[in-house]
C-alpha cells in the first residue's frame, strides 16, 4: 500500500481508517513525555552504590570537602584524561554539567578572547558558528544567546558535510563548530577518520577557530560494535592546530543525569587560559562528587562494564522503536526514513517535507510529548519540516511500543493530509 | 613600652631583642597556611552524616538524580528562601559556589543587561563598581576581570561610608556595590539599620544599579549575641527599588566548603531574567546535593543548632588570636589595632601605615603564610599598606597561638624598622 501511488479517493478512505485508529489512541488517555534524552529510573539505580561512598581524602592527601584544586582532584583529572585521550595536565574537571562548561568556553571567547585571538568575539563585527544539522538544541541555543549567526551544515552519516565546512571556515567571522563525534545527537552517526582529519587540517581564517567536541556518547554503545573516532587533539596537533579543539565529556548519562561530573580537555596553552578564566569565578567545583565518581567507576574498564548494564536496559527500547517503524511505516511507500544508531541516546525520524510539525502535534493531542519539531535546528526551524528526534530511553518498553505505534499512525495521517492538500 | 616614644638607641636595642625572638620562631621550622578562610577538618566532620543520606526523590515526586528543576528542587527553594528572607518563587538554588552565582550575575548584566537597563554593561563607555574596603578579594576580582573601574569606599563599623556611596551612585556609570552585610569579610562588621535603609532608598542614577548582597556569614555567630541586619529586599521594595538587590547565601561554611549549596534571591522580575539566563547554560544544578542538604540541615532551627557546634570549635580560635594581640601588641603604644568580631570567618589587623606587607613577608619567611597584604583591596593594593586579614579557623588552637605570637613579633619588628627608617 504505497501512499505516493494512491489517488484522491484512496487517500480519503485511508484517512478515515487512520482517524479511527488515531481516535482509539486518544481514548487511551496516554500521558508520556519523550521530549528529552533522560535516563530511566532503572538506569539511575545502576549507580545507587555511588551515593554510599563516604570517602573524602583525595590522592594528594587533601580533603575533598574543603576548598582547593580548581582544576579538579588529581585522580579525577587522571580518570577523565584517559577518556578524553589527553594528558591529566590537559584536563579540567568541573561540576555536574558539560553544557555549563561549554557555555563558559563560549563566554571566554566572547568576553576575553582565546589565546591567538586579536580581539574577543564580542568586539568582532560578526561572529558565525557552524551547526551540523540536525544537532543538539542546547548547543545551538548557547551560541544563539550570544547573538552569533548560526550556519546550518548537513550532518551526513560520516559527519558534517566537510566540503561546506572547509568553504565556510575561509571566512574569519566563522569562529567555531559544534560537534558530537560519536553517536551524534540526534542521528546517532559517527565522524569518520576522514572527517576528523579534515577538521584538524582545514585552513581556518580565524586564528581562534574552535572545534567544540562534545563526546557525550563516546562510551554509550548499544551492542557489541563499539564505534570510535580518532582523537581530535592528536589530529589537530599533527596538523599544527593544537589550540583548535575543546574536548568535552560528562558522566550525566553514565551515573546521574543531574549529578554527574563534567570534564574538559585542551592543549596546555588553552588549558592555561581556561584555568585562569575559572580562577576568577569559582574556588573549586564539587570535588566530593568527583571523588565519588572515581571511586565508583574506577577506570575505563569500570566504565565499560557499567555501560554494558545500561545497554542491556536501553538497547531493547531502541529495537522496539525501530521494529515498530519497520512494521508501521515501511509498508506505505517512501513516506519516512529513520536512523538505526549503534549507540547514544537518540534516533532521527524523517517524514516527508512539511509533515514533522503536524506529526508532533497529533502525538501531543493524543498525550505523547515529543521533542518539538525543528528543535534540532538553529533557531528551532527545520526548513524542510521533516525531522523528529526520538528519545527512547526514559519510557518503559511497553509505553514505548504504544508511543511508537501512535507515532506511525500520526506520520501516516500527516502524510495523507499533506498529499490531499498538495493535490488541490 | 611605647615604641612611638622611643629614641633611636632604644629602637635599635628593641630591634635586636625582636630579631632574637624572630630567629627563634624561624628555627621552629613552622609550616602553616592561614591565607584563606577554610574550615578545619573538625568542622567538616560535623556534616559527615550528610554523606550517608541516600534519598533521591524530591517533594514534587521527581527523581533528583535526573534532569529537571532548573531553579532547584522545591524543598531546597523553600529552605533557602527562609534564610534569604524572600519567597520560594524569589529563590534560585544553584551549585556548590555562591561566588560562581555572583560571577554569572555580573556576566548577565555585562552581556545581556538586567531588566531596566538601556544597554548591557559591555556596551557602556565605562562601568564602575563600589568596593567597601577592606573587603573580599574574590568579589573585587570578578569585577576587575570584566574591566570595571573599582571604587574603594571605607568600610566603617556600621557598613560602608554611606555619604560617599550616596554621592557615587549619582554617576550613571556606577552599576553596583559589593556587600557582606553581617560579619563582613574581613572586619566582621555588621551593616546597621540606617545603612540598609540608605542603601535601599538612595537615588541611583543607573536604573540597573545592583546591590550584590553576599550574606555569607549570616548564621555564623561565635557566641550568644546573634547579630542580624534588616532584609534588604523588603527595604528596597518599600523604597520602590525592588529590582535593586541580589541576595546570595551558601552553605560552604556550614557543611562542606567545596561541596555545599549556593542560593540566590531576587524579586520576581529579576528572578525571571535569572532563570532565563541560566536556561541557556545548564539543564539543572546538582539536585542530589540540594536534597542531601535539606535532609541534613532540615530548617532554620537545624542550621542554628549546627552552627552552635561550629562556634564551639572556632570561637576559642578567635579568642587565642585576640588574647595574643592584647598581650603582644597592646603594650607597645598605638602601633596596631584589630577588630573583635562576634561572628564570621575573619578579623582584621591594622598596623601602622607602611608596615603590613613587611609583616606578612616576615611571617612568610618564618613559615606562616598569611593572606597577602593588600589582598582585601581592589587591584590588591592597600594605599596605606596597613591591613592584614586574619583567618583563624583552619589551624589548630595550638598552631594558632604560635602563629599569632609570631605575628605580634613581626608587627613589632616591622614597626621598629619603619620608625628607624622614617627617622633618617
Amino acid at each position: 500500500m504505497n501512499y505516493l501511488a494512491m489517488n484522491r479517493d484512496e487517500l480519503i478512505a485511508e484517512q478515515q481508517n487512520l482517524l479511527r485508529e488515531y481516535t482509539a489512541f486518544k481514548n487511551m488517555n496516554l500521558k508520556l513525555d519523550m521530549s528529552r534524552g533522560k535516563p530511566s529510573r532503572e538506569q539511575l539505580d545502576l549507580s545507587l552504590d555511588m551515593l554510599k561512598i563516604t570517602d573524602y581524602m583525595d590522592s594528594s592527601g587533601a580533603d575533598a570537602r574543603n576548598y582547593g584544586h580548581l582544576e579538579g582532584i588529581p585522580e579525577a583529572r587522571q580518570f577523565f584524561s584517559q577518556i578524553l585521550g589527553v594528558s591529566p595536565a590537559e584536563t579540567f574537571v568541573g561540576g555536574n554539567s558539560s553544557l555549563h562548561l561549554m557555555y563558559h568556553m563560549i563566554n571566554l571567547g566572547w568576553n576575553f578572547g582565546f589565546p591567538g585571538a586579536k580581539i574577543p568575539w564580542k568586539d568582532c563585527n560578526k561572529v558565525k558558528f557552524i551547526c551540523p544539522v540536525p544537532g543538539y538544541d542546547r548547543h545551538f541555543r548557547i551560541t544563539e544567546t550570544f547573538g552569533f549567526e548560526l550556519i546550518s551544515v548537513p550532518m551526513l552519516p560520516d559527519g558534517p558535510d566537510m566540503d561546506m565546512v572547509e568553504e565556510l571556515v575561509r571566512d574569519p567571522a566563522v569562529k567555531g563548530i559544534w560537534c558530537v563525534p560519536v553517536y551524534s545527537n540526534p542521528d546517532g552517526y559517527i565522524y569518520s577518520d576522514n572527517t576528523v582529519t579534515r577538521l584538524a587540517h582545514m585552513k581556518a581564517a580565524a586564528p581562534d577557530f574552535k572545534i567544540f567536541w562534545d563526546n557525550a556518547y563516546g562510551v554509550h554503545h548499544l551492542g557489541d560494535i563499539r564505534e570510535t573516532c580518532p582523537n581530535i587533539l592528536q589530529q589537530c596537533r599533527k596538523a599544527g592546530n593544537e589550540c583548535r579543539p575543546l574536548l568535552f565529556f560528562s558522566t550525566s548519562k553514565i551515573t546521574f543525569a543531574g549529578s554527574g561530573v563534567a570534564a574538559l580537555g585542551a592543549c596546555l596553552e588553552i588549558m592555561k587560559a581556561i584555568t585562569n578564566y575559572f580562577f576568577s569565578n569559582i574556588i573549586s567545583f564539587d570535588k566530593v562528587n568527583q571523588l565519588r565518581h572515581v571511586r565508583f567507576l574506577k577506570n575505563e574498564g569500570g566504565i565499560a562494564e557499567h555501560m554494558q548494564k545500561h545497554a542491556e536496559i536501553i538497547a531493547p527500547k531502541f529495537n522496539v522503536v525501530i521494529d515498530t517503524f519497520n512494521k508501521g511505516l515501511a509498508p506505505f511507500g517512501n513516506i519516512a526514513r529513520w536512523t538505526e544508531p549503534r549507540g547514544g541516546y537518540f534516533l532521527s525520524l524523517y517524514t516527508m517535507k512539511g509533515c514533522a510539525a503536524r506529526t508532533v502535534e497529533l502525538c501531543r493531542q493524543a498525550g505523547v510529548t515529543l521533542t518539538g519539531a525543528g528543535a534540532a535546528f538553529p533557531y528551532g526551524k527545520d526548513p524542510d519540516d521533516s525531522h523528529i528526534r526520538i528519545a527512547p530511553t526514559f519510557p518503559s518498553t511497553k509505553e514505548l511500543g504504544t508511543a511508537a505505534h501512535l507515532l506511525c499512525v500520526a506520520v501516516r495521517l500527516a502524510t495523507v493530509e499533506r498529499l490531499l492538500n498538495s493535490e488541490r
